[in-house]
């Protein structure tokens, strides 16, 4: 068990030691480390020697100039200069809340960025302002169309945050396939099948292996298969790359480069980098906030207090799980898998970082 | 076999008898049509005796004064003045092409309308001014939020459409739930089980009764239960909701008044009528048209040519089976079910219209 605050100072200074300023280290640390406090093991410090390897393989910059490439009073094209998404998208995000200021809405599509850690951080951002944040990103493909064998579209998730009067947030943050991976490296520990829906095997057959997708099978889109509409997912995962990425002349479809960084990048490719989406609608831009953050309030209530199904959960709301694990990790801490606890006293060693975590 | 034109045209004089103008009327039949000639047939000159009947009622007005009732230079929020949602949505997309034309996007979020059609026919407007149009609206109350035995959600549609090159455009339009009602209806007629995680019971045990529905079960969202991530299009449908009508002023959640007139409308209600969002996105507001469009017929080309599973279907793009479907339609005739048939005529009686469809 890990204490949220000596790990973001060790992920700051690791930042810090590959190049990157202290502003950027210290937004890199609070996105990664925001994945590790809501539960999402996957996208926070487990990533971190993955962010460092893509650094040493040149393959990030870590003293981006991030710009503007092209814009309107609602929309702008950022060039992220294969900064670490973790800083570039906060970036995009800041330009898309200064437009939404301004004219109501702001949309903002992201190239030549890298991975960006939880998609929910930077949708937040805008709720204390008053406004609904979207983000969207893509990701290397791991997912299979429907029908399809093979892998063309990652797992790119969306988050939609919405501010609210005395409730809390509400917070949608998905991927747009059944189970995201990091679900099945959970079964894969336990020795455990995977549910029909969540994976298919390298002739596109259902699979309950859990680790089909290493052995050339693929992660199927929210539905799991056609007869459960698995082609909803498709379009949702299909959005999402094209908003980030064929939007902004990022890399789109099976061209995304892996995050990985000893699986090779491919040739001619299409655009640069990978690509985001962030959002940002002022609540007042349509009615005043306080009276939509009321209804909100109204949503929640009703929504929370509906009749469950007998022996199972109370209806939550979303963004409810991912606060309640926030707020018991920051008291309790944070517990590490040994393989990220090994991973983050190699990155120590090799970086010669003086404090512990 | 009903002929598209004659179909459309009598559509338009049932429009007119009930009360609307020549635009109206024209518009309103051809938002219905459309859903006929793409093969959506739950939503088309099915649904003709519906709008009557609520018009009957005095729900629907059909010489509304439909107006903007606040906006900024990319937002907008519209009162449908309970005219058919038919017209009302396309009045309202029209000023979010606006709004994109001069600030690079318009947002329309609309209040006090009704069941306004498929989504996609409003998201597809912007198709031919390069833009990228979005459709959602809420509807009545037949989905469980996940763990829950209350219908809460309707089935709360997304359509985006975008625009290409040489390739037939992107037109992703779909329900947030496993199967949309018009699927049940289907296995009713011939006597068949559904499958499990389309639709659940009064307990909220996964059932495959297809008439679970009307006994008091509900539909379930996309992905089924939540082993299958049911919560993911839970989230999706409550953003259409909060996006259509906490957004604007209209109703949501258990509160959507019921499409069907014998069913009333609840008391105390939190808005006006039902909620639309619709959104539109200059492509060249993020970069040359040209160049977005031919990188979308490279991403269509390479899904389309992706291997597909031995046995299955080659993998689709969203919005290749509905433009099948309409360019067999337009040439063939609209099959038209017997009770939609008997409806009709009952209505060409009632309303005195000469012409035959």
């Amino acid at each position: 068990m890990q204490q949220y605050e000596s790990l973001k100072s060790f992920t700051r200074e690791i930042f810090e030691k590959i190049g990157c300023n202290k502003f950027h280290a210290e937004l890199a640390a609070d996105v990664l480390l925001s994945a590790d406090l809501r539960g999402v093991d996957s996208h926070g410090v487990a990533r971190l020697s993955g962010y460092v390897r893509l650094w040493e393989a040149g393959r990030i910059n870590s003293s981006p100039n991030i710009k503007i490439v092209h814009e309107t009073p609602s929309t702008a094209v950022i060039d992220g200069d294969s900064g670490l998404g973790l800083v570039v998208a906060p970036f995009a995000m800041d330009i898309a809340m200064e437009k939404a200021e301004k004219c109501g809405t702001g949309w903002v599509s992201v190239k030549n960025s890298n991975h960006y850690g939880i998609a929910g951080y930077h949708a937040m951002k805008a709720i204390e302002k008053d406004m609904i944040g979207m983000s969207m990103t893509n990701a290397s493909p791991l997912v299979a169309p429907t029908f399809s064998t093979e892998r063309l579209l990652g797992t790119n998730p969306i988050a939609v945050a919405i501010p609210t009067e005395n409730q809390p947030p509400f917070i949608a943050d998905f991927a747009t396939t059944t189970a995201a991976n990091g679900k099945l490296e959970i079964l894969q520990r336990k020795g455990e099948d995977a549910p029909l829906g969540w994976i298919q095997d390298k002739q596109g057959k259902g699979s309950t292996n859990p680790h089909a997708l290493k052995e050339g099978g693929a992660l199927l889109p929210l539905g799991g298969d056609r007869l459960h509409s698995s082609h909803k997912g498709y379009c949702l995962g299909s959005i999402v790359d094209i908003f980030s990425a064929v939007l902004s002349g990022a890399n789109y479809g099976p061209w995304v480069p892996p995050f990985v960084s000893f699986l090779p990048v491919a040739e001619d490719l299409p655009g640069e980098g990978i690509g985001h989406f962030l959002g940002a609608m002022r609540i007042d831009a349509f009615r005043p906030a306080r009276e939509f953050k009321s209804h909100m309030d109204k949503w929640i209530g009703r929504f929370r207090s509906a009749e469950s199904v007998d022996g199972q959960e109370k209806v939550l709301i979303p963004g409810d799980p991912e606060r309640e694990m926030e707020q018991i990790r920051l008291k309790e801490g944070i517990p590490l898998q040994e393989k990220v606890v090994e991973d983050l006293l190699e990155l120590k060693k090799k970086y010669g970082i003086p404090s512990n975590f």
